[in-house]
């Protein structure tokens, strides 16, 4: 419902003469490809980000330079036309800034202005649908059955049994996507509705068991109207945390009634790619049977969290009681009233520390290096609140209208809007920070004092949402060594670097996950994983995210130093948002629309 | 999200001065339990329909004297309170007419007011949730994890299986819905919401499979926009008509997301109410095990065409081909090149009599009385377009508000706004009704002209929707019999009153489904079934639907004359928006709120 503005856009024409005007200056200077009377609209400080409609990638350009630098090379081809305000902005109205619309010579698009001073300041663009190639929904939804007499006719079921039939082995897919959680469902609706044919393999037999699989107190550590799937919103009785194994039911209904081709028990092998064919063979075991599949796209969809970061530690083979990382701990059924170390101090670090101790666990925690800490209350009034909550929903903040909000802010100014949100989080939760690091606790807001989610778009880790457990580490329910590290594991101890030796029936390594360019490096060879480089992070020369500064996260959604190769991922709001230009940058090979990508992204590290 | 009227409105208070002063007037008078002063702000000739909010039943009153007698009866108890004008109309502001709001002493209400002269002509009031027992959505909406350090905590997976583990051995469902189709899914969904503890129990395996086991090219005949569930709207490229196994897996899926306790496979034996225990005893066979559930209300689900009506024919014994009732035709492929005889000319004959000949068997006909019939593309234009469509959904015109609009013209003048409908219908395809006729098919427009819709609350049949067998049907390649019975079957031919025999491999009874008392009769008992009386049909005094004028749909979604005994069915727009009134009605009940009920249905016909 809320996937394309032109879906609920209204027009207004009367909206800040300041922007209608700009933006008649602009459509004046593009139609007359004056590049430069097109750069003196933007301030000398500016910012375009392009969501594919300008430049066939996931770019943002600075400064006069980045301007004329994007035009010169798109603008003839791209023919940009047809600017103006599309809505306003939900909730107040803030002067000098719009939603636009516009179109090019390919495709429709949205996207949103601000203005400072009269010049352009931050400008986002983002591309719709393809013209000629628009979803079949709403006004062109499919009719579902043909009415008349049509000799011989296949129903739709007869339909989609043979297409699933079919599909791998008489046809091939022209995509495929490795990975079967909500990033490649997501992608997978999207490439469904643009009739791209599409395989998803999973290794696990159903559609959301990567979360069944996980420690069973599992619940979304985001809120629900941030987690919404392209299509089918969440109802209004759905939880604000969904548990775990609610958002799999979820995934798996999603999968079938977007009728999805999701191939279960199905691991990928290996993938190699022809580059005179422009072909990508691809060996899987479907239910322990080897296939080929020959796809001209290929989709890592693997997640943050799909490769397990294991720890070597001395003596770890000799550990007698029970090891395993945190993506393979059950929940705390089988550790009453035992002695449980747990190794490291993130979200699932916590999540199970605190289920061990509910069950009555003798539980300790080592934390290695700081955390950031953030209360969940506190992040969905502070953080989420104006566009994802259920006050934004009430005040007409729409999910499309939140995810281009959100995008319309640079990379390179996000913490400069993050900082004062965690200046005051800090400020209201002053006094569990206090007790916190009376405990021990080394706490740490993000290098430049930016919070979570800068962590999170920086290295992927480092922090953890408080639903409780802090509370539990804070009154020492939860024992606390931190500052240290371990030194090896003894048959039955845990030896730490300052010299104490913790007795223990279980060790968790709940010590992270590896780069996303390790599937890569995995599945088709180390010298494709290093030609593509490092995945996720933005270059802030920050901990765990080395510049130089890349302007957007390395390698997802856009196209790669690999050909038809592509990452995709995040969060469930990234996966929903991202998966649409994705799958815009798919359809339109397959369809042969030209795609020449504009500012292709340098490697500048390897993983 | 489109449930209640308090999701979506705004006030707006300015709206139409001579509305709220009546509001005022109305309210002075009620709050002052001035009968008379009330009474008088109506019209001589006004209707007041009220859905549970006024009468904990279902009853249209007209004229003075009705309004007095429902004021009389129930306004001490009642004290409504708060009416004022909630929204405007969607669409075009039509002058004399508005949305409302209002509260009882136990509920909060909307509805609908139109005035005649300043007088009330028609007035809707309908209850929308209970006070104190508000559903758990929206801003109500469940946590998910309750955040915290819980000592033995248990998973909403666990919680969930316990609760089905025990309902209907450990603990007893208050209420038991007989019957899974999409009108006990859409019960089961609301009293899930409500937290009133309910099994749905139906004999096929899996939620959707009374569809799936249709003849295979059977598509809904009424459009998506009209078929929406609650609380989970189909999504924007869900077909317009969807075909039988895509609604059956929509109501598979919605049937695990909505945490229903669905026993598939479980057959209905017997039930027996005890008057003084007020409860039900009820024999069931799950999986072929007999058990026996304890509900205190009992909901027949079981569908307007869940009974099938199989005729008596002399010498269907001898037949040697194969012959079944429609609800049992499996689809056309089995009959490739053979000659089939279909019995009927409503929907369901048509649609297997396409079908069969789509595969090039000989198909007859055989119309006994005659059928109306309407095309699809001019009942979606003229008749359901300006509330159910894309470009109502465009304008604005929400689910919630689409069936409120319906529900707010009486019964009794409904015949009245649905004849021009069809006149015009009528003059639009006059070619195609004279081609039809030529062809010898009877056509009417119902007793009154008043086309399919009544014809489908009075009687439940004697229509088909075209899409497309109409036209094989005047061009000849279904051949027609019509004006004739059935005389008797031989061994392989049937032999019609106008003396032909017609040779057949194959004979299909689409001759209708029984009345949904039969289900009261086979499962309680005839004493019950004929305390009870006939279901369905409004008095009308038209073919098949006798009076004396009951006002309102019989013995549906309101108290019965056997206590605790409901029905509950009808077609998606019904099953969904009815349902929330009988949800509340037992949610009532089961919380020892008083419920009297204003005016109980007299019982003129038994079947």
């Amino acid at each position: 419902m809320t996937d394309t503005a032109t879906d609920q856009r209204v027009e207004s024409p009367a909206t800040g003469t300041a922007i209608t005007e700009w933006l008649a200056d602009f459509e004046r200077a593009l139609a007359a490809e004056d590049v430069d009377a097109a750069v003196e609209l933007f301030a000398v400080g500016c910012f375009w980000r392009d969501l594919v409609a300008f430049t066939w990638n996931i770019v943002t350009v600075e400064g006069h330079e980045g301007v004329r630098d994007l035009l010169g090379q798109s603008l003839h081809r791209v023919q940009p036309r047809g600017f103006a305000v599309a809505d306003e902005l939900g909730g107040e109205e803030v002067s000098g800034e719009a939603w636009i619309k516009f179109e090019t010579s390919v495709g429709r698009g949205s996207g949103h202005l601000r203005l400072q001073d009269g010049k352009g300041w931050t400008l986002l663009t983002t591309l719709n649908e393809l013209k000629g190639f628009e979803e079949a929904k709403s006004d062109r939804r499919p009719k579902g059955t043909e009415h008349g007499a049509v000799p011989n006719r296949e129903t739709w079921l007869e339909q989609r049994r043979r297409e699933a039939e079919e599909l791998g082995t008489v046809t091939q897919p022209y995509a495929l996507i490795v990975g079967g959680g909500q990033g490649g469902i997501a992608l997978g609706a999207r490439l469904r509705q643009l009739g791209v044919p599409t395989i998803i393999v999973d290794r696990n037999p159903r559609p959301g068991d990567a979360w069944r699989n996980r420690y069973k107190s599992l619940c979304l550590h985001d809120p629900v109207w941030y987690d919404h799937l392209p299509y089918i919103d969440f109802p209004p009785n759905w939880p604000v945390f969904s548990p775990k194994d609610k958002i799999a039911d979820w995934l798996e209904m999603y999968t079938t009634v977007m009728e999805l081709n999701y191939w279960g028990s199905t691991e990928c092998r290996k993938a190699t790619y022809d580059e005179k064919a422009k072909e990508w063979t691809v060996t899987v075991e479907r239910d322990g049977k080897e296939m080929t599949l020959r796809p001209q796209q290929l989709v890592l969809a693997t997640g943050m969290s799909g490769k397990p970061n294991l720890p070597k530690f001395e003596g770890m083979d000799r550990f007698k009681g029970e090891q395993h990382h945190s993506s393979r701990h059950p929940g705390p059924d089988a550790y009453r009233g035992k002695r449980a170390v747990v190794i490291g101090s993130n979200n699932s670090a916590h999540d199970i520390c605190a289920a061990l101790w509910e069950v009555g666990a003798d539980v300790t925690m080592v934390q290695r290096t700081s955390t950031h800490v953030a209360r969940s209350d506190s992040l969905m009034e502070l953080a989420l609140g104006a566009l994802y909550s259920e006050s934004a929903v009430a005040s007409g903040m729409t999910t499309q209208k939140a995810d281009l909000t959100f995008a319309s802010v640079p990379y390179r100014l996000l913490h400069v809007f993050q900082v004062p949100v965690y200046d005051a989080i800090r400020e209201r939760d002053a006094d569990f920070y206090a007790r916190l690091e009376k405990a021990g606790f080394m706490l740490d807001f993000g290098d430049d004092n930016s919070g979570l989610f800068m962590k999170y778009l920086r290295r992927g880790s480092g922090y953890y949402i408080d639903v409780g457990a802090s509370e539990l580490v804070a009154r020492g329910e939860i024992k606390l060594e931190s500052g240290v590290d371990v030194v090896r594991l003894t048959e039955n101890t845990v030896v730490l670097s300052n010299g104490k030796e913790l007795p223990a029936d279980l060790v968790v390594y709940a010590t992270g996950y590896g780069s996303m360019n390790g599937w890569a490096a995995d599945l088709i060879s180390p010298e494709v994983a290093n030609k593509v480089g490092k995945v996720w992070g933005l270059g802030s020369n920050t901990t765990k995210d080395p510049g130089p500064w890349e302007g957007e996260l390395r390698n997802m959604w856009k196209p790669t130093q690999q050909e038809a190769l592509w990452f995709h991922g995040g969060n469930l709001h990234q996966s929903r948002h991202y998966s649409l230009y994705l799958a815009l940058q798919l359809k339109a090979r397959m369809e042969g629309i030209e795609t020449p990508v504009y500012g292709l992204q340098e490697v500048h590290h390897l993983s």
